[in-house]
C-alpha cells in the first residue's frame, strides 16, 4: 500500500524555494536577509488603516456590508473605483489617479473612446485575494498539463512555482534593460511553430514594472509590439494567446511627477537615455491601453504591496471568455474576497489616504534605494555588474563567469556563514531545454531591511565576494 | 480558429446554481428570499470587530505584523488558539472553550494524551480564507481527475461544483435523521470493490453539524463507524482513504449547554429520543476525537459563520503528507491568508468576544428557527415533510411524490411568480448513476430574512404549495 492518496497536483507542489532560504535563517539570529520580498514595516500605515476601519465599522448600516458575504466578483463600488484608478493610470500620466491639475495626455493616443470604456470597464473587473490569486485563477483556466507558457528570463520564482505544480511548460525570452528582448520572443514562438507546439502556447506572463527579480520595466512600445506578435501566430495556435501583465510593482516607482516634471523643465537637450528614464518615471502604461488589449491583455494588479501587504486585495482586468472561467472558478475558492478588506480599500481609495501613502512609500524606498547604491558601490568588487533600479524592491547582481551565486554555491554557504542572505538567481529561471540555467546573479532586496542592515549587509556581502574573484 | 483558449477546467467549472437564482431574484424588488445561506445582517458584531480591530492597530507595534505578509500556514499565534478552541470544542463539552466551571468529561475516552497532542497540534493547523478554500485546497492535493469522492445525499452544491469543475467523480451514501447511513456506505464502498474502482477513491466528505442543506447532524458513533469502514477499505484501495468534515455549521447550534443541562436536571426519565437530542446540544465531538483519526481525519472548520462572514478566515487540521501538501498548493493560491484578519481573529478569541457572539448568535437563530417553525406548522399542507433542525440555517421540506420543485417545475417557477425564492432540493444532489435524483426537496434557509420575511415568506410558500396537492 502506498502510504499516501496525494494528486499528482499534491505530489508536485513542492517547497518554495523561498521557504528553503526562511528555514536556513532562522537558525541565524544576527542574521541580515536582503533577501525577503516582504516590504518596509516602519512606513506601514497603521494609524491610517485604523482611522479607515474605524470609518467603515462607525454604524450598523456601514458595518454590517463589511461583516457579511458579498459577490464572487467583488464589490461593486470597489470595482468602479478600480477600473477608474487603471484607466487615470494609463491615461492621466499622474502620480494621482484623484482629480489632479496635472494631466499630460499621452500623444499617440490612436484608441477611441468606445475602447477604452470596453478594456476598463467594472464588468470585466475582479477583485482578488491579492493579485497572486489571480496569476493562479488565470492559469487554471487557462492551461491544461503540458500547456506551455512563455516568461521573462529570469522571472519571478512563485509563477515558475504554480507552472511546475501544474505541470506546465515554461519557454524563456530574453530580458533586456527596457524589457522583453523582442526579436528573441519571436524566435521562441517559431521554433515552437517548427515543432508543432504553438497549440500549446496559451500566453505570455510579463512583470512589467520593477520586475522581480530584475527590477526591469518593461517599455510600452515593447508591450504593444508583444500583443502584435502573439496575434501574428495566433492562426497556427488555433487560439487567442494571452498577455498576462503582473503590475504587482508598479505604484513602487522612486520618481514622482512631480520631481520628473522639474527635471524635465530644467533639462533642455534630452538625449535618448534621459527620455526613457523620464517615461518609466512618469510610469510606463500598461498594456491594457495598447491597440487590440481588450480581447487580449489580462492585467493584474494589486493595493496592498503598495499599502498595507496584509490586507491582500489585489485585482485584474480580464477578456471574455476568461473574465467568466475565472469568476467562476474563485466561486469555487472561496466565493469573493474578504468584504472587510474590500470596504477598507474602496475608503482608503476614495478619501485620497491611498495615493498618499503611496507617494509617502515611493521616496521612503527611493532612500533604501539609494543607500543600498551607495553601499554597492562601496564594498562591492568592481567586476560585479549590477543593476539600478527606478522603483520595485530589488537590486539585481551578477557575477563574473565561473562565480556561482546558487544556493549549493560556495558564495551562498560563506554569505549565509556571515550572516548575510541574498536570492540566489537560479531559481528564478524557468527549465527550458532551450538554454543553461544562469547561475551567477543575485536579488537583493532593501524592503525590509533598516537602512543600517542594508549598509551593514552589503558590506558583509561584499567582502564575501571579494574573497572569491 | 477557436475563439477561446480556456482550459478543460476553464471550461468546465460553470456558473454555480445559487447565483443563476439570485439572477432570477433581482428582477423582483419585492422578493422575499429564503435562499441564500447569508448569515443574520442584524446580529453582525459591528462595535465588537471596531473595538477589536482598535486594539489591533493601537500601536505600530501591535500594528505592523496586522498589516505586513506573514507565513503560509497562518499566523502561530492563531494557529495555536485555534487547536486549543478545537480540541476543548470535543473534550470540554461546554458552550464555551474557555476555561469554565462545566467540564462534562466523555466517559468513553480511550484514546491517550499523546494521541490527542498529535491530533490536536497546531503543528498540523492550517489557516485558510473561509473553510471553502480548505476544501479547494483539499480537493486539488488528493483528487486527480477521475477520482472519486464519498459524499452525503444530498451535500453542500457549491462542493458539488468543485467536484464537477476538476472532473471528479461523486458516489452518494444515504443520510438519515442521525446522520450518514453506515449500511448504504458499506454498499457503495462494495461496489467500487467489486467494479475495481476502489483505488480511485480519496476520500469521504462530510457535513457533519445541522448539515447543508438538511440540517441533520451526523452522531460522533457514526463518524467513528465510518472512519474504521474506510480503514477496511484501504487496503484494496491500495492508499489511505480520508475522511474530510465540513464542520463550518457545528457553532450555530440552537440549544446552550445551559439550557440543555437545566432541562436535563428537570427530565428524570429521558427517553432515547430526547438522549439524542442532549447529545446534539452538547455538541457531537467531531471526527478529530475517533480512534485513528489523526492520520485520516481532515477538518474544515470557520471562524467567520459564527462571527462575520465578511472576514472570510477559516482553518483546517490535516494528517500528513496531506497539511505539507496543501500548504504549498496555499503557497501558489495566495502564500497565506490576509494578516489583519488573522490578527482579528487572534483578538477576539482571546479576549472572549467570540464566544459571547456565538452565544448570542444561537439564541437569535434558534429564536428565528422557531419562527419559521411555526409558519411552516400554520401555512404548509399537512402532506409536506419537514425536517426541524437543531442548528445552522436551514429547514429542508419534501413534497409528496410526482411534485417537483425543480428550477424548470410549476413550483418554482409559481413561487418566484409569488415572490418568493428558496433552494430546489436537487441541486444538492451528485450525479450517480446508481440512483435517480430525486427532485422533491426544497431548502428554507432562516439565515438572513428579517422575522416579518420569514413569516411572510413561509405564508407565500404555503399558498403556493397549496395549489399542487
Amino acid at each position: 500500500m502506498k502510504n499516501s492518496a496525494l494528486s499528482t497536483l499534491g505530489w508536485r507542489t513542492t517547497e518554495p524555494p523561498i521557504s528553503w532560504l526562511m528555514h536556513a535563517a532562522l537558525s541565524r539570529p544576527k542574521l541580515i536577509s536582503l533577501a525577503a520580498g516582504f516590504t518596509d514595516n516602519a512606513s506601514l500605515p497603521v494609524a491610517e488603516a485604523r482611522a479607515a476601519l474605524n470609518q467603515v465599522l462607525r454604524s450598523p448600516k456601514t458595518g454590517q456590508p463589511a461583516l457579511q458575504y458579498g459577490s464572487t466578483a467583488g464589490d461593486p463600488a470597489l470595482r468602479q473605483l478600480t477600473a477608474a484608478y487603471l484607466r487615470k493610470l494609463d491615461f492621466q500620466v499622474s502620480s494621482s489617479f484623484s482629480s489632479s491639475p496635472l494631466v499630460l495626455e499621452i500623444k499617440s493616443r490612436t484608441r477611441t473612446k468606445d475602447e477604452d470604456d470596453k478594456t476598463y470597464s467594472p464588468e470585466r473587473l475582479l477583485i482578488t485575494s491579492g493579485s497572486q490569486q489571480l496569476l493562479y485563477l488565470t492559469t487554471e483556466a487557462l492551461c491544461d498539463e503540458g500547456d506551455i507558457v512563455l516568461v521573462e528570463d529570469p522571472t519571478y520564482f512563485v509563477y515558475l512555482s504554480i507552472l511546475q505544480s501544474r505541470g506546465l511548460r515554461a519557454r524563456a525570452v530574453r530580458l533586456e534593460r527596457d524589457g522583453l528582448d523582442l526579436a528573441h520572443m519571436e524566435c521562441v514562438l517559431q521554433s515552437l511553430k517548427r515543432s508543432g507546439e504553438l497549440r500549446r502556447v496559451k500566453m505570455i506572463y510579463l512583470v512589467s514594472y520593477f520586475q522581480n527579480p530584475t527590477g526591469v520595466t518593461t517599455r510600452f512600445e515593447k508591450k504593444a509590439a508583444a500583443l502584435k506578435l502573439l496575434k501574428k501566430f495566433e492562426r497556427d495556435a488555433g487560439h487567442p494567446i494571452y498577455l498576462l501583465e503582473d503590475a504587482a510593482y508598479r505604484e513602487l516607482r522612486f520618481e514622482t511627477v512631480a520631481a520628473a516634471c522639474d527635471r524635465r523643465a530644467s533639462d533642455e537637450t534630452p538625449n535618448i537615455r534621459r527620455s526613457q528614464t523620464a517615461a518609466t518615471s512618469y510610469g510606463e502604461k500598461s498594456a491594457l491601453a495598447a491597440d487590440g488589449a481588450a480581447d487580449r491583455v489580462i492585467y493584474a494588479g494589486t493595493f496592498t504591496k503598495p499599502f498595507a501587504t496584509g490586507a491582500r486585495v489585489g485585482y485584474g482586468i480580464l477578456p471574455e471568455p476568461v473574465f467568466t472561467a475565472v469568476k467562476h472558478i474563485k466561486g469555487n475558492h472561496d466565493f469573493g474576497t474578504a468584504s472587510l478588506l474590500q470596504q477598507l480599500f474602496i475608503r482608503v481609495l476614495s478619501s485620497g489616504i491611498y495615493e498618499r501613502q503611496v507617494a509617502r512609500l515611493q521616496k521612503r524606498y527611493a532612500h533604501k534605494a539609494r543607500v543600498m547604491k551607495l553601499a554597492i558601490k562601496k564594498h562591492f568588487p568592481s567586476a560585479v555588474e549590477w543593476w539600478e533600479p527606478e522603483g520595485g524592491l530589488y537590486f539585481w547582481a551578477r557575477l563574473p563567469k565561473q562565480v556561482s551565486t546558487g544556493i549549493k554555491s560556495k558564495v551562498f554557504s560563506t554569505a549565509l556563514k556571515n550572516d548575510v542572505l541574498y536570492v540566489p538567481g537560479e531559481i528564478c529561471y524557468a527549465d527550458d531545454p532551450a538554454r543553461r540555467k544562469p547561475n551567477r546573479e543575485m536579488r537583493i532586496s532593501f524592503g525590509n531591511a533598516s537602512e543600517e542592515d542594508i549598509r551593514e549587509g552589503i558590506k558583509r556581502l561584499g567582502a564575501v565576494l571579494k574573497k572569491y574573484f
